[in-house]
């Protein structure tokens, strides 16, 4: 951190009331998300703060749900999925250091109790939809009433995707440009799409050997083709706006696909070699390219991992079904659950 | 091609002389090339004026052996491995079309015989050991004493990479800017490095859906982060240059890999992807990786196709050759054959 830079703890405090004052248990939902323009690289490492803007679509049901009570014992504790974690655990860490921007010097001993629902072979990161629930739920339980946009630019200091997961629907990530970051938030889009598919085609659930934090250094420091990326995604975000707009699955598939791709040719061009593709990955590629050669309107997208996540239309579904056996689809729209988390979130106190 | 664009004839008749006298018969090889630093690109499609310049090593015994004679009956013949192909095959009509832009319209009626001897499933082009084998005997065919240089611009008008297997050993192909493209051509660099070793690694010899000049094309027009290639070519020709110099085995070949995957990054990064990879490559590219890993010096490069091409040293030959058990290993500079095909290429009818 550079001196005088900015700390994610100023940040908060200058949000929260002086004191603290919990409710006796608090419980949020926050959805995974896909990216059809991704995050790929920080202006800041404190804050998070992406150099370029982004656009995601949320996965409905799935995602994490977090519930917050109060530790009698004294001492906190985090659980995942039902197992206790000890504090020096990674996820523990990172959750129990989120806590602390809020709670600061004052004595609130919690539980923080995470359950993800996401099909654990689904290649999908948690700490998006993780982030997103804690702050969700941390702003219940304190009783914060914060807006949407602040919990997003809070939530986008634990991970940067999590931003977008405050919200169902597409959002909207905004790079912003200010030095608290503030105005690098998330915002829900205005469109609804009931025939919009996302499958998630299994390639590998093996633990990545770098993560997106380190990769998206490496990518920056050492990739030469990288300094083309934040236009290239510039472009790519304004085309799938106007594919929205023009309700253009094809335009809006292309795009994402292309833009996915892009990403990845960032990091091919890194040193080392950055290449999250399994050989499946090249061979599942392929039986997309091979079924939109037949005519098949599919696309996909990938993040940093192996699994492609397909998009398609609702009645394109059982043929895809058939071609990927172990396909998971969502729909993402389904209920056309165009709600706002934030402030739909359950608080079991009140 | 634009208005007043030069054609290749214009330029390659001014130097030729008016009427041109042949011998009875001429023959001449070129080595094959794979390229350190690649060529990918053009400025200039008629002319094949690359938009950067590149860097490569050839393949000493393995390339094209071209005889020329004459055609008594009268009309052209292309033979091609043996075989005799009809002149609307594109292999044919693209020497033919060669061949005149040296004999006009004299009446010397060719055949054309070449014998490649590069192993067909190695996935390597023959196009430049072609062309600058094709332009070799057609200099001692007609007797026309041109500098290497020129015969190197002369090649590179059939095959962009045919001006770099005019030479043995390491050749650079300086990118030039006149507008005649004269200056861009090849020149053998004074480094002999006997220890190298090139290990072909064949992952398929499918024909591939997309040919280099098509995907180049495509490349150059679609790709968002083509336009961040020229600086990183120039920046590995740079690297390899003084890796060279330093007699750096590992720097040379951590370049040669790291310019491939950006170039394949570029590719990647088109509309629709080019992917020249198959499943196999990955799987091929991570046993590379593993085996750097594990300690061995082992890099790779790779063209527009899904082969692999290992760089390493002969002291790692047996290892390699165990790793991968159909390796076809190549010692650019075993009889330290760092001769000028362009004055030795044999003349027949001398």
């Amino acid at each position: 951190m550079l001196r005088n830079e900015l700390t994610k703890a100023d940040i908060v405090a200058r949000y929260l009331p002086k004191k603290l004052i919990a409710v006796d248990q608090a419980e949020a939902f926050a959805p995974s998300n896909i990216a059809l323009c991704k995050y790929w690289g920080k202006r800041q490492n404190e804050l998070n703060l992406p150099v370029n803007s982004s656009l995601s679509v949320s996965l409905a049901h799935l995602g994490s749900h977090t519930q917050i009570r109060p530790a009698t014992s004294g001492e906190d504790q985090v659980i995942l999925n039902g197992q206790v974690l000890t504090a020096d655990t990674p996820f523990a860490a990172k959750v129990i250091s989120f806590v602390n921007l809020f709670r600061g010097q004052q004595n609130y001993p919690l539980i923080v109790d995470t359950r993800n629902n996401i099909p654990t072979a689904a290649g999908l990161a948690s700490s998006a939809s993780g982030f997103a629930a804690l702050t969700l739920a941390l702003n219940q339980y304190f009783q914060l009433a914060l807006p949407d946009t602040v919990l997003s630019a809070f939530a986008r200091m634990g991970s940067g995707s999590a931003s977008r997961s405050v919200f169902t629907g597409f959002v909207e990530w905004r790079m912003g440009q200010q030095e608290d970051g503030m105005d690098s938030h998330a915002f829900p889009l205005d469109v609804s799409w009931p025939d919009l598919r996302v499958g998630l085609v299994k390639v590998s659930s093996a633990q990545k050997a770098v993560d997106s934090r380190a990769g998206m250094k490496r990518t920056v420091e050492t990739s030469g083709l990288y300094q083309s990326w934040p236009a290239q995604a510039a472009r790519d975000l304004e085309t799938i706006h106007q594919a929205l707009i023009d309700d253009d699955f094809s335009q809006l598939g292309a795009t994402a696909e292309h833009n996915a791709m892009s990403m990845h040719a960032t990091m091919i061009a890194s040193w080392p070699p950055l290449l999250y593709w399994q050989a499946e990955s090249v061979a599942a590629m392929q039986r997309v390219w091979a079924l939109r050669e037949a005519g098949v309107e599919v696309y996909f997208t990938m993040d940093a991992g192996p699994n492609l996540k397909l998009l398609f239309k609702a009645k394109d579904q059982l043929l895809l079904e058939t071609e990927f056996p172990d396909l998971e689809v969502v729909a993402p729209f389904a209920e056309d659950s165009k709600t706002n988390l934030a402030s739909e979130s359950v608080n079991a106190a009140d």
